[in-house]
């Protein structure tokens, strides 16, 4: 990544004594850019809690009541499996991430995060952009509307990436040229039906000293990378992980997902846990499927209790396959 | 606006009977688009309550303890005055609008609104793109870093037009060709250092066609138009109006801003107008700022009550000044 | 329900014509309160949209790319099933609830709804408490920390309503001597440890005109009414009907949540439906018991496709279960 | 405070590295109790970020463009005043309070914080119910609807005192006895209407269980203490103190407001001298108030710059009033 973008991101504070709850593999990735896409990355910031803050607020929850019934991981399985998700808000995590702006619009419509966003209003943006690796450029899906499948020649994918490297390059020579910068290479004279190209030279003299940065930057594409910090809590977390790790997301905002998958299982490992048996790796049956599911096991030889589950999760198998 | 754009919009219903709180002057504004910018809008699309549902849910707050008080009018006022906003998010109104994508990315940072945006995995993006008119391409302001201020010579503000114009041409053709399209006029053969021309003509050849929606989208540029549902209560729907009314906003979203005050304004009469007396037109003064003023004052005559303020409001002005 | 409660709350409106989304059969139950537990009842206040209104949202999203796919019903069921819910968000209604505080404690805690509750630091309070039916009073359950299960002796549940209803009585009279009232039967002397009789009986003696009402309400006990305007998205909606039908939700809760979905049912009957059979009727299996149905069903009969499935979601069935 | 509210409290973590930000005055707050009322308290129990935190996010939205511009403490001044308040939600707290019911259900009414309270359907309620100091006990205020004013006689708010804490008494007894405790000494049988004593023996005799602790709990009265750990980020935090260290705020919330601010004062020193300096000290003008007030500034001296306003914000006064 770019000088540039490093130099007003949070530099790393020296060590220091804390009471606070402290997780040592975090520790070892606070500050480092984990990368994702070509400039892309997320790195983590700042965090708070983890599985035992989670613990200590559920416990609160459930004063006296539940304390002999469970240690810590039991409890955490519990949590997930009913869906008792307010523990998981007692933790928090801060990540500094930075991505093309589509995915950027995709990531913001979960709107239970803290978003500082660098604004293009204030600052002229530096010049990069994504721009796929051939393996990730595929034809539309077929058989999901909003998917890639299948593959491109190998010299067709090559010039798909020639095309966008070039408007990439034309794109932000403009920007350039809109705010006023004058040693413009790759800036081509407009020459169509506007008569472009004694209009645009105006634009190159040296009496046009560029328009706002909030007009200039319009013509940027999607492609352009943005950056942001972004703060969540772990069950809007998990929730936004649960939708972007999935096959259906799209793989450009997948990485980013997978990224901070891994930060989230050194963070709270028993959560991750958990949330990879019944979340992520779960399926959902519809009243009718259930129906079709408990036929079809009338005919098939009883199901025992295997060791991994314990007497409690397996009565409460047996009572969504009305087998109680 | 485009015959494609409304395709999918809501049509209007026949007039059927209600006994929901109903207003005359939105009953006229519903359905009809609102021009915004060159080919964006604000269309009224539902609405619920008005300025009689605020002073219902206030009288639930307050119960029997201020029946006797305060007219509907004097209730709202005094609601908006003292920051009381609970009663105004009982009101809730849907917006069907259409903007440039620049525009929406200022737009959804406000959270607490419901959207669903058209998306461009699923759908090809109409020919559609924001070209600002000359009378709002300004240079970058000199005191205000996120403004514009001053003017252009008329044939710089045209050679910018046309700039942009055919910029979102030649994005536009591209984006065709990368959904496989064939009858793609406007496309130039790539020329740069990728030796590009050779590499191009793949994608205009028979075998090739296109990528997926979802990537052949990222080289759209931010001025292309986007759409969506906005549903927002009257509480959220204000902060979003002081914010985006105000003289430090983006010309480009302020003219949306303008055009759901209108609807405001005819919705609930009353409680805009509290809005623009308390909110809108009104002065914050720090700590400090205070102390100055009062200085000031010991050394005027004194503020006598106007009739346009209440002896109560009279009264709580003369707090603030220490005058009481 | 006491003539005081209705006092301040929405009178009906006369009917008018709108051109808005209308449903006759929620036309017919507006402001009509449906009874719940002794003294609460749920009133439909306000609706904005319906069933066609998540088709319109959902088709702008997504835009031209399915417009051919699915009638109606098919693309609720398909929204429910995938959990594609913002489409649902583009609903709103709104109710006028009356309920014990300790179920309002429970309610409040969906924090994605608008409220306004009754406040008792502006208002006397009305003489209303919830007296549990006998059928209702059940020992705690043996084998749910958080339930009731079995039964009391009819003379020993008659005897807690007795005193539920004597500490009513008392607590009602101690708060309006409290708040100053002269005529109060029912107020007890204290007479214990504090040498209650004499001073006490300064309480109902003519120089003393109460407290404020701010601190005359804390002695009122936890089984008596409030009331609120409580306004709420569907998507929302369906969430906390999901969690407050369930048989693990508080019998007090249950009965609230049972007349809020009489009412969701007539006003989408489709997304009702698919709630029913993708939600509430559903059941999700970790990622071990999935691999145990697996196991089992690989040893009985293969399931056929039933006419009630379509053949893209019996497809979906057959991919949860590795059949595909 | 007892033994056994802390018991399942978060117990103070040895001292560990850390290269998170942290906060030398707060890592001595860490886990103390403050108490706030007779029986409640606010503990820190965790913390993320601070003043330079808000920078480094303010930052990261302005990027290059005002770098150079502000040493921190103007620049947070700046977000303050002109309520960018997005970089202060990258600033998080956690505190475990314990308060009464009736102020919890003020509290719980900010719906942006994250809550695990205990559980009375889990737990059985330890004894402790907010009896008011007498200094406190006040009549309701005749010129704020919602607030108390004046005091009583010594005699009468000793009065009150006395029933609060029998009415108190005996409501624990109560609940004990419907628990099913045997030992409850100060239940008093039932001598109304409803031939109590007779039936309510029955409660008192060994057949007698006790009812579901769901149920039991309805008759606690509002001032029994309740205990939740509560998680906030910065800006709706100082949001919440605006509300409650208001004069208006009722004074057993405002208790616990103070506490908190004193915790946000060391946490984000520059941050809460700006809250105060620019909200809570703070006076705002309608349109109308501040027509008068330009109209009697024109009658009095000019006001020149003081030394502690800044020629930037000296200059937005003078704008606000005209001036400029």
């Amino acid at each position: 990544m770019t000088e540039n973008t490093l130099d007003f991101a949070l530099k790393p504070y020296d060590s220091s004594i804390t009471k606070r709850l402290t997780n040592e593999a975090l520790e070892d990735m606070l500050y480092e850019p984990m990368q994702c896409l070509d400039k892309g990355f997320v790195r983590l910031i700042d965090y708070m809690g983890g599985d035992e803050a989670i613990v200590q607020a559920a416990r609160v929850s459930y004063g006296g009541g539940t304390k002999k019934v469970s240690e810590d991981r039991g409890l955490i399985r519990y949590l997930l499996r009913h869906r008792h998700t307010t523990p998981l808000e007692m933790c928090e995590i801060k990540f500094h991430c930075k991505m093309p702006i589509f995915i950027a619009r995709q990531w913001i419509r979960h709107r239970t995060a803290n978003v500082n966003e660098i604004s293009a209003r204030y600052s002229i943006l530096v010049n990069e952009f994504y721009i796929p690796h051939s393996d990730n450029i595929m034809p539309q899906s077929t058989n999901n509307k909003q998917g890639r499948d299948g593959a491109l020649t190998p010299d067709q994918a090559q010039a798909v990436m020639s095309l966008l490297t070039e408007e990439a390059s034309r794109t932000y020579a403009n920007y350039r040229l809109l705010n006023g910068e004058k040693d413009v290479d790759n800036w081509r004279y407009a020459d169509t039906e506007y008569d472009g190209e004694q209009q645009s030279k105006l634009l190159v003299d040296g009496d046009f000293d560029g328009i706002a940065r909030e007009l200039a930057r319009m013509g940027l594409s999607l492609n352009m990378y943005t950056e942001w910090y972004w703060k969540i809590d772990l069950h809007n977390l998990l929730h936004f992980l649960c939708l972007r790790l999935d096959s259906h997301a799209q793989y450009e905002i997948r990485v980013f997902a997978e990224a901070m998958a891994e930060v989230v299982k050194a963070w709270c490992p028993a959560a991750y846990e958990a949330f990879e048996d019944y979340r992520l790796n779960s399926a959902e049956f519809s009243a009718q499927e259930l129906a079709m599911i408990k036929d079809a096991l009338a005919q098939a030889p009883a199901i025992f209790k295997p060791e991994s589950l314990s007497t409690r999760e397996y009565g409460e198998f047996n009572k969504k396959l009305g087998l109680d």
